[in-house]
């Protein structure tokens, strides 16, 4: 995938929104990693964090306050700023022409964008109605991943997922939370309790049907990948501290039989 | 149950095998805590603690060598001494007269030995054939307290296990281990990686199977407690950097349905 991506998106004018960060920094690292062909480069954020400096290539860039900042001219804007922020300007960066790759939940289940996974889904990139593409929670993203070849060749009838995810996922406050404990200072808590030697299931807000938000993620976003509602999931988040890097136990239940060797080579396969 | 106890144990000899471990240091202070009514003790440990000294309700005891103590009148030996020491002495404790309660997982899945939980299968210890009473690995005692009345109510078809195990099941070195670790010092590796900010499934051993030790004793012990091999379980044991207190992510099938605010009641009455 990615050598076509490069040839079809030579010198392309790429905004990362949200570039201050957790998620933005990493963004900016990877886009430099893989030698993706930025032309040009704008990196925004907030009003907050505007007008600070980012360097990118050894080149020195202002952050840009993404809702004044001019939209002309930008190929594709990558958005982690946020569901609020998402909902209010991805349609603006649209409509001025860019597609814009949203990393927050804001779009994810509208039925004009497409939930796309590179590895799973890449064909419904053609589908952004809405000049819209969104991409996944993070942990279902590595679970859908992992259950692609699986899905393909036995289908799915039901999963029960228990995740034991990072506080990377919540964001820089929710690492230094951790940080802070971990040396015995007073730390600013953005969970309900310590996190430091410490586990809970507090994935987002709990909601009236006993899930959390993180946990209707999985389940939601599960099903729009795989374009199957007939999926049975039921998911239990739980945050353990542990910076970077998710884990999950997933029970599988298959319509068509299987020899757990086939399983196994499945996902030795993927990798 | 405990005021019962109370009353027919007055006075009793109690021995306490392992009393230099993790779980030997608990066991005395719960016998303190609880006023358990010890007329003796006697605290003994392997040939290499043995000698030193333990304070114990301002007491100072000496700690012996419990495989050439004098065995004679003891009521009540408390072995948390490890799988082979248990095999090796728990028997011999039994013939000179004790009842053995063993926290270790050597005689727990044997026809002779109860496998006992208090609030669970309490009338199970007068089938102790062998003078020797099992109590299960930490985490599936947990769990069957919470499962029992919905076990009762609505019988149990199957379950789904993902645990969320702190080191302090290991033990003292496992603990070590992980403070070590958080000190940024050299720590001697009792898990085959890094413990501190991270989380593995290595519960124990790997077995052919391709569970580990820890999970097959979630489900073989599950199914001896509530004397019932029609359970299915299936169990994914994850090791997780916290010390003290197990955490399980348990998915309960059950023969008969149910209304989720009758099992939401089951759980509150349960405390």
């Amino acid at each position: 995938m990615r050598e076509r991506g490069v040839k079809d998106m030579a010198g392309k004018s790429v905004a990362v929104v949200g570039a201050t960060g957790q998620v933005g920094g990493v963004v900016l690292r990877l886009l430099a990693e893989r030698n993706f062909p930025v032309s040009s480069l704008r990196v925004m954020s907030s009003a907050r964090s505007a007008g600070s400096g980012i360097t990118w290539q050894g080149q020195e860039y202002v952050v840009e306050d993404a809702a004044i900042a001019d939209l002309s001219g930008i190929d594709i804007a990558i958005f982690s700023a946020g569901g609020g922020t998402s909902r209010e300007l991805a349609p603006k960066f649209a409509s001025a022409g860019a597609i814009v790759i949203d990393n927050s939940s804001a779009w994810r289940m509208d039925p004009d964008v497409p939930l796309v996974v590179s590895e799973v889904n890449p064909e419904e990139v053609k589908n952004a109605k809405k000049g819209i593409i969104a991409n996944p929670n993070c942990s279902t993203i590595q679970m859908v991943v992992a259950l692609n070849d699986i899905y393909k060749q036995f289908g799915l009838k039901r999963l029960v997922i228990s995740t034991y995810q990072s506080v990377t996922g919540t964001g820089h406050a929710a690492v230094k939370q951790m940080k802070d404990e971990r040396q015995g200072l007073k730390a600013q808590k953005v969970y309900p309790y310590q996190i430091d030697q410490n586990c809970f299931p507090h994935g987002g807000d709990f909601l009236e049907n006993g899930y959390t938000t993180e946990e209707m993620k999985l389940i939601d976003e599960t099903r729009k990948i795989f374009n199957d509602s007939s999926i049975k999931i039921t998911a239990t988040v739980v945050r353990i501290p542990v910076i970077g890097g998710h884990s999950e136990s997933i029970n599988v239940e298959t319509h068509k039989p299987f020899q757990i060797q086939e399983i196994i080579r499945t996902l030795i396969l993927m990798n």
